[in-house]
């Protein structure tokens, strides 16, 4: 289970005034326990991953200035680049309007990467728009053409995180 | 509820190396039948907004080039621009490696703002890194001065969409 916020306390949320328009952070995690969170580079602004964060995650992020996560396929705090050493360093965190959602601007370690599968971005891939054809008969189109790392030399044996 | 996807299919998800490594769009909708879906001004390259789709909006919005989300909090389907006259015209559309995230780039109509506070990203607030601060103390800083429209001029007594 997610931890639940008990040992990282964040402000109550008391009303939607406040939420929106004030200067407390007041995060709302979902009945899991998480909020989700957008990383993008800060160099290129592109967009890394989106991942999903726990209480002690986020307050985590917010202590160190590395990014932090909470893996819903392990189930367990997830220091992004603690086995790849593709650590992303926050050069800024946001909030958004009614505090159900993160944004992370980062710059990443060693070969920049932040994708599991080898690639930077993990949205390495456009879906064609205004064709016309059946949502089930869509090609993708690859708009990375080569791998940032080899997933297998990094990662070994571990379990693949992708769930289907 | 949401639609579950039954009048608009997409393809079945058969093996992780397909999802991952393949060409077939086999999104993932969550428990309650939606994707998250980070939508960024294709020409700054800021987030400006995360929402949800589910399987009838994903299709509307490869169909029609114009961004559609389901409102978790009106419990129905969101042609984003249908109040406000901010359409957002869908420039890129990608998927991630497990599929389970859409990321949108786009062109905003009219004043260019997508956030029903006023301003033009959600994320107009900051958290400040590495204080020590508690985090139920942190102090948000503004990083958008004005607003770029008046809510109340736009959705008069409409409901706010912000839950507690």
């Amino acid at each position: 289970m997610a931890d639940k916020g008990e040992s990282f306390k964040f402000a109550p949320r008391r009303s939607v005034e406040e939420v929106e328009e004030g200067k407390v952070l007041a995060p709302k995690f979902d009945k899991d326990g998480v909020i989700p969170c957008v990383t993008t580079d800060a160099a290129s602004g592109e967009v890394l991953m989106l991942g999903y964060m726990n209480a002690e995650a986020l307050a985590l992020t917010i202590k160190t200035g590395e990014a932090h996560y909470w893996s819903r396929s392990r189930q367990s705090l997830w220091r992004k680049g603690a086995t790849s050493g593709l650590v992303q360093t926050v050069v800024e965190l946001r909030i958004d309007d009614d505090q159900d959602s993160v944004w992370l601007r980062v710059n990443v370690a060693g070969s920049g990467a932040s994708c599991h599968v080898g690639f930077r971005s993990c949205f390495y891939r456009a879906v064609p728009m205004k064709t016309g054809i059946s949502p089930d008969q869509l090609v993708l189109e690859f708009k990375e053409q080569e791998k940032a790392f080899d997933p297998k030399a990094v990662y070994g044996d571990a379990p693949n995180p992708t769930v289907l």
